[in-house]
């Protein structure tokens, strides 16, 4: 029924060529964007819907990228998804988000639906136990695959991640040099690379101080503010309690502060957290959360212009690209050391 | 390439039929479960790829629904979001996200793509300035829509969202019962149905009281943590600085008590917080946060099981259905009346 608007009729309205028209309609950058939002104006008040489905059967592409992450309600999976977005939109591809919740089913339902519906790529933060094969299956079916956060051993595509061990040794390194010797480890899982480097970094920089740490600094598993939350009453029964606790991410120490507080401590002052991420929250928090600023956006806006690159026919790269991390200062590891002061002054 | 692989290759694989194999692959509820999976298991195997654009082509569904809210990353629409993900993915219908910030043009490239997808249908928390006439086009070509959390005058479908006057009310009630008589409200705009009605709860239940609402209790705008942090400025520059503060949303209510511990006000015993939503972080904050729920998970749900009601044949409604909000008391609006009390008796 919408079909029924021809190219031509459009064209006619406008006085254009039909195959103006058309490029117009796939976004083709031959069409300049001025007369190509004038065509789509028009488009749309003459009712024409341009039928994809169709065309991309004739073209090689669909104009469709997905992602796919853990949970995008995640800020820390929110601020690359923005960043991948933004490149995207400047490129007019559309983009369909999915969580995997590392759950290998889901994320292979949604790699099944981006091939059948002939997506032109896939940038994936691969879910916990995702097989090499996985993503080989996908670059021999036509759809091209970018790492975002996690990596794969022998997967053969290129990927963009912080670098955790490095960024979490910065964190402990600070502690260290404000004379913390007991630093807990709060959250991750050895599953996930992320999870590991990060664990890795806080364990060599203790080390590298000549601290052997402790098994029971290192709670692994909170990876939610809830999780976080829960996580302090472990932490407050620790006996001796250790003086700082650095984190898996900036959800779970922001958890950790709620939890600390309900635990009778007062986050910064009895205990210095240090959170990893800096999402927008980790600068107003009670107390500000020190952290450390991971490069999301360079990630993400990386990531995607890796893709679009493929996309373009540029040969493809197997590279992991390791972006540096920043620590960044705030009151939850500060006025720890003021308090300490207070006491040895007193 | 990949479609070297034919059907009838599958079908001799696990001895079943072709037709079989076709209905399976296409979720067809007609090939038992246990059948479907074996099939598709089998399928990938042998590394055959379902092409679902020439399928839809051929048959009237395409699998898939949009589901286009204003961010994602807001935990409000997170947990709607994870209802409707549940709900879609026992129907087997894949599930593409889209925020459209608020921002008409992007909204309107969302639903194009999806009509040019031939999508099945549509849930949308409508972009401010959404006309009724988007909502009917996408109708008009054979995309259902259902509406959520916002709702559009006369747009003619249905929509699911709580009773955000009432929901207001309840909070404001309460601490009226507690003896406040200057309360502030917090956040939300006029452009937005939920906005106009929350504030009307508020306004309504002042007045019920016989308090006169003062211009300046109304703090427009804020619906982010962050913008809630900086409101806490305006709040604490108020003279007499009101008592208590509902909030257009838990983020508002919990970066407003950031704010307000950073302007040495003790959220909770100074001031008195209400939020709204009931997120999962509202239980853990530091206080516990007040706060309306407004059964997220219940919009998700029925506003899914609609638009699969439609999809089944069953004939449209144009209904708003309200979900009734429930007011959990918890400790932002609890200590405040001990600390009143406290000074009295002293």
């Amino acid at each position: 029924m919408a079909q029924k608007v021809k190219l031509s009729t459009i064209a006619e309205a406008l006085g254009v060529s039909t195959a103006t028209v058309s490029l117009a309609l796939r976004d083709s950058p031959l069409v300049a964007d001025i007369t190509r939002e004038r065509i789509k104006a028009t488009a749309r008040e003459l009712g024409y819907i341009y039928n994809r489905r169709a065309a991309s059967l004739r073209t090689s592409r669909s104009g469709i990228v997905g992602v796919c992450v853990h949970d995008v309600m995640n800020p820390f999976f929110g601020e690359i998804l923005k960043s991948i977005e933004h490149e995207l939109d400047r490129h007019h591809q559309t983009f369909i988000l999915c969580n995997h919740y590392d759950d290998l089913s889901k994320q292979r339902a949604f790699v099944d639906t981006l091939l059948q519906l002939g997506a032109d790529g896939l940038i994936l933060s691969p879910a916990i136990g995702t097989p090499a094969d996985d993503i080989r299956l996908a670059e021999a079916n036509n759809l091209p695959a970018v790492l975002i956060a996690r990596t794969i051993e022998g997967s053969g595509v290129c990927g963009f991640r912080g670098d955790d061990t490095y960024g979490m040794s910065l964190a402990v390194d600070h502690l260290i040099a404000k004379g913390h010797r007991s630093i807990a480890m709060i959250g991750g899982t050895h599953q996930t690379s992320t999870g590991r480097d990060r664990a890795e970094g806080w364990r060599q920089s203790l080390m590298k101080a000549g601290i052997e740490p402790r098994p029971e600094w290192r709670i692994e598993g909170p990876r939610s503010r809830h999780a976080g939350f829960n996580a302090a009453k472990t932490f407050a029964g620790l006996d001796p309690l250790p003086t700082a606790a650095v984190c898996f991410s900036d959800l779970v120490a922001l958890g950790l502060m709620y939890g600390l507080a309900r635990e009778g401590l007062r986050p910064g002052i009895d205990v210095a957290v240090i959170g990893y991420d800096d999402i927008d929250e980790a600068s107003i928090a009670m107390p500000s959360l020190t952290t450390v600023a991971n490069g999301q956006a360079e990630v993400g806006h990386r990531a995607a212009g890796a893709l679009l690159d493929r996309l373009s026919g540029q040969p493809a790269s197997d590279e992991t690209v390791l972006i540096r991390p920043v620590l960044k200062v705030r009151a939850s590891s500060e006025h720890w050391e003021m308090s300490q002061r207070g006491q040895a002054a007193g």
